[in-house]
């Protein structure tokens, strides 16, 4: 084939300059780039390549943070619940924390922010009842029911950046510390430009300067037992962005103060999973306006040096919100996305920006996640990469992708050519994907999908971080299906669903358990937004709920959509009421071979009329389908991904966009997808499995049929 | 050995005099009864034996019920909620319903209790927005909002008596429909009374009536569709007792109307197994007035004819609550359990009256529950009551009972001769048990418990109905461990726990799932209460809580009790906590080997301080420990009775009492139980199990060791 290079980033390495270069060529790369902790030399960075640049503006100025420690990044903590077996408590702030992460926040003008709770009752305990002990980091309680339990919430520094805590810890780096440093204060903010300038100026080979990613860190609170060392973790919560000055200037902005019980929340904090509420909401726009508003000062001074600007979302990527309508106001070139999944290549890729890069997986480092071996005895890094490829490349086969890249150590990757060939491969076949995307957009089915839950479109695509933290939400499994589908797929929250949001969509998905951000909560309870989703299924749309769809308290029904779904779940009220019996069929063959759902307790037909396609050996009904005016409720006990279910979402989809089961651009062999391109006329087909497959694509010129290997892609011209 | 007969109540059979006579000699008889359609014959009825004749008040009046049918009981039903395509809707009314047991009331005096209401806002709809058509038996609501759901609460009578009707649908019978008169009624109660009258002046040979049982049956309707024939079925729920009479009255008598809403709840109606309000503890008190008042009438009747009045405690027991403390008001000389379960037998024995009766199985017919044969080809009687005097024989070791007996037909043992040898063996034993019982009460341990639910000592001993209709609850499974073990035991609600009522208690059982009436739902929001509990336990008590103790939403752990447990459940805001770590071990040896737990999902230890001491292979917690101040805090994910469970109750509750796992008058065999009655210091172990079992017993007189067959009893005087 003929095509062009470039659209590559790779991690060039000093001491390896002919290798860099070598590579280069091999890989197509454009672009070179540094990483954590490397340096490119001159010959590298002369070599007519473009030049990415790493910089993290948050951490490595220790020199500048000891002397401004009062300007450390902060976080609200609260103490584990404690008995008073008297009248009086004394609570030690710190023994559940960290040491070596947080130290306390006893300054005048965060001490005001201090609360002391009965968790017995939920109430505060007014301040003339508590004192703080300096000395011992001690809060002691008077005048108080005995046999309630209490708490104290605090304000502390963070005096470890996270990434650099976890990386010691974990490869038992002896380095120092690192702090970060919170440009909420101006002394901050200038340090941080003047940093910012003179670091343009010392590096003029650099095009691109990477962020990672701005300021604030998703919250990540570690314990000081080693049996619970990670006591809290959420990519998308906003605890570390919190100070005493946030705080103040919040309150000036929004005219109402914020507690620290408004982020604590009876110490469950406000995790992702859950739905927030307006203060989270309000809490996160001003975090999101000071981001925004300073890190464009950033970008401007970059822009200004005639480079671009590019942010890596990752670990410091709070407030940055690629997907809140507003990101564009950063001026940012381009968005980089570290992917295992191809729910993350969506999430990069449907972001108003630019150019959009992946930085693909397996990282040059000796050992990948979890500590097996990558580049070093034992490891198959080529194998890894087909893996990792395999579950990225149906992403990129619906949305296009500007750039992909590696990172990490190229030498490594010397006693490795079949990775270097390997990568070869990847390179020309992601160029040319991206090649029939600038020729015109792939076929999809004609039937819309919109994924309902409480973030909407701001959270498209993801929940909170990486699948293997969030695997136990049906959701991420749905959306990971969803990512290499021909479908166009957009996330709706349930505000859109009042807004005419369902106007342009035939299918609805809502999957997660009760009371979830996912599955909506509260949200349920909205009458008009119950109706309007009702009114739309009854006119022919298609309710697909997953696992507790719609679950709330309260109601005739606990799940709140039951009349469209035909199903319930039983909470206790309903264990006198006799059941129908039923006996599963799959009368129309919807669910593919070897599709499996867990079954899940106390799920029952509400009026007998829905259709079992599946039930298990105990009868629980797990996939069932339900009639409901001129549309259908569908629904699944859990939703897990693999190839077999995948087929089985796209299967129900297609049918209840009333496009049957096969069709057009459709593999006939599950293990197998494809994507068509019309303008280009380039039909894709992937193998996603690990052995080789034979399967035949219905198109518009006949039946195509191809043989591939594990893994593999084959490209035909039609 | 030398023992009195008496204390059997045999069922008599007309046309075979003989053998009627000879069982009552071969069992000890002293009382022959008639049964559900027999009639003794002059020969039996005066051969010198104390004779029983049942009687049912409430039905057998055909002929009155079809001349008075306004006067027959009713229920309120409500039709499945309705999606209203339109800004109107009609309803069926009893489409649903199964037609032979329910007819519309809507005289006027009923009509003005139907309710419409609007489910999806839960909103009544005004009574000008909605037209009865008496002919088509159907509603329909006009200005309504489209895309709501709708439903009709209405009054009907129910036209069938429900045992009747569960027989002749079960057993093809062609009788005539039994209908069910309502004594609410004036006119019902004075031809009960001349009724009454009437019977006992033509049945001068009896000497005990047997009320079976009072006036309104538990709550059981049945719908149109065989796929769902049951629709409703709760043995404690009042539903049964109401009537637009009733209701005007209630309103005089309490000044608030009730009202359909009030009982039909959303059409979940209330549930005994889900915590109930205050309406419905005032209907109770309200019907338990009326049945106690007119009911006292009938047995004041009986007495004035010289004869004994009791009252079996089955179908149409509601209103008459042994076990509210009122119970004696009735003046009923005894009280009468049929009984498949130990706890069944505690049931009866516990309550305040003079003569407390069982009536075991297997019953005299051809074949038991359940269609299988007993006294018929393929049948083994012999077995079957070896196996249900096995489950209510440990029960009456604990607990004196004063008469036990058979029903059915008497002519069926003929072909099973070692029945009625069995028969003469068990009655014999009773017999021996109940003179121990007589001397003195058996021995228990130190340890008292109290099992701590929303009913309190109402519903001691039972929820609601038998153990197959409520085998999915824990706290049956406790109940029935507990009724066999030689500890005192009392049943308190979440009031009494404010109120005292743990002064003289060691360990407080708490099981069930959340928002159950045995787990206790809202009750755990009672600060006062809970703070009570947790005193208690800090002062030494024990808080033994099963699946979802105290669990409530809306605090900082959803087991309210989780500090003493040191466990709780994640109903998803900790999703994203860190959850400690732990290795399971048992290594005091509490739990006995074969114990088994049904692990649950998402529990989690709060601090890390509770000892596991089982977990599954997922390493879910299944049992912990926690100490809690001088006290103790022990969880169980699940509790399933079985030999080897019960062992472990039992185990677990005297090292909560500090008596530690073994000692005085305790098996070493799990498989076999022991009581001791210091009084006549007689020792009686009994076999649990189906083989031969050789056990050991602590006493103040040295061990003891018995070998016995199964299903055995052995006794030693030591």
């Amino acid at each position: 084939m003929n095509m062009e290079k470039g659209g590559f980033t790779l991690p060039g390495e000093s001491g390896y300059e002919k290798l860099t270069l070598e590579m280069a060529e091999k890989w197509g790369a454009d672009v070179i780039r540094d990483s954590d902790g490397t340096v490119l030399s001159d010959e590298i960075t002369n070599s007519g390549y473009g030049i990415y640049s790493t910089i993290c503006i948050i951490r490595d100025h220790n020199a500048w943070a000891k002397e401004n420690m009062d300007k450390l990044q902060q976080t609200f903590l609260c103490t584990p619940a404690a008995i008073a077996a008297e009248d009086a408590i004394t609570i030690s702030l710190m023994e559940s924390f960290f040491d070596e992460q947080f130290k306390i926040n006893d300054t005048e003008a965060a001490f005001k922010y201090w609360e002391v709770y009965d968790r017995t009752t939920n109430t505060k305990i007014e301040s003339d009842k508590w004192t703080y002990n300096k000395e011992e980091g001690t809060v002691t309680v008077k005048g108080i029911t005995p046999f309630h339990k209490y708490t104290v919430s605090f304000l502390a520094y963070r005096i470890w950046e996270e990434i650099s805590m976890y990386n010691h810890t974990t490869n038992n780096w002896q380095k120092e510390h690192l702090l970060q440093i919170d440009p909420r204060y101006p002394e901050t903010q200038e340090y941080m430009l003047s940093w910012m300038k003179n670091w343009c100026e010392t590096h003029p080979a650099t095009t691109v300067v990477r962020f990672t990613s701005m300021f604030y860190n998703f919250v990540w609170i570690w314990g000081s037992d080693l049996r619970n060392r990670h006591l809290f973790s959420d990519w998308g919560s906003y605890d570390y962005s919190v100070s005493d000055l946030a705080l103040d200037e919040f309150e000036k902005q929004y005219g109402y103060r914020m507690t620290a019980e408004d982020f604590i929340n009876k110490g469950d904090l406000h995790v992702t999973h859950m739905p927030g509420n307006q203060k989270k909401a309000d809490w996160m726009a001003f975090i999101n306006d000071f981001v925004i508003s300073f890190g464009k000062k950033l970008i401007d001074m970059v822009h200004e040096y005639g480079k671009k600007a590019y942010v890596f979302y990752d670990d410091s990527w709070v407030g940055v919100e690629p997907w809140n309508g507003r990101f564009q106001e950063f001026g940012f070139d381009g968005l980089i996305k570290c992917v295992f999944s191809g729910y993350e290549a969506r999430l990069c890729a449907g972001v108003d920006v630019p150019t959009h890069e992946l930085r693909l997986h397996p990282y040059l480092f000796p050992v990948g996640l979890g500590g097996a071996p990558t580049f070093s005895e034992g490891g198959n890094p080529t194998l890894d990469a087909k893996k990792y490829w395999n579950s990225v490349r149906r992403a990129l086969l619906r949305e296009k992708i500007d750039r992909i890249g590696l990172g990490g150590y190229l030498s490594l990757t010397l006693p490795f050519p079949d990775f270097n060939d390997y990568i070869a491969k990847v390179a020309d076949e992601f160029r040319l994907i991206r090649s029939f995307h600038d020729a015109g957009k792939p076929y999809t089915i004609k039937t819309k999908v919109a994924v309902l839950h409480s973030w909407g479109k701001l959270r498209s695509w993801t929940l909170s971080g990486h699948f293997h933290e969030t695997y136990m939400h049906d959701l991420i499994h749905v959306n990971e299906a969803l990512s290499g589908l021909p479908i166009d797929v957009k996330f709706i929250s349930f505000e859109d669903v009042k807004n005419g949001a369902l106007s342009d969509v035939d299918v609805v998905i809502n999957a997660g358990y009760a009371g979830s951000a996912w599955s909506g909560g509260d949200a349920w309870k909205d009458d008009e937004m119950v109706t309007a989703l009702t009114k739309w299924v009854y006119e022919g749309g298609t309710f697909l709920g997953v696992n507790e769809p719609s679950a709330v308290a309260g109601y005739d029904n606990y799940f709140r959509m039951a009349h469209v779904l035909g199903i319930d779940e039983d909470t206790g009220a309903k264990v006198c009421h006799g059941k129908w019996s039923f006996e599963a069929e799959d009368t129309e063959n919807i669910l593919p071979q070897g599709a499996t759902v867990a079954a899940k307790d106390k799920r029952f037909l509400t009026d007998g009329k829905a259709a079992v396609l599946m039930a298990d050996e105990e009868n629980r009904p797990q996939v069932t389908m339900n009639k409901f005016g001129k549309g259908l409720g569908i629904y699944l006990s859990s939703f897990e991904v693999d190839l077999e279910n995948t087929r089985m979402l796209y299967q129900l989809i297609r049918y209840a966009g009333g496009e049957g089961l096969t069709g057009l651009y459709m593999t006939d062999n599950l293990y197998t997808e494809c994507a068509y391109y019309p303008e280009s006329k380039k039909l894709v087909v992937i193998n996603n499995s690990d052995v080789e497959q034979t399967t035949t694509v219905k198109t518009e010129s006949g039946d195509v049929t191809v043989t591939i290997d594990a893994y593999d892609t084959v490209i035909k011209n039609l």
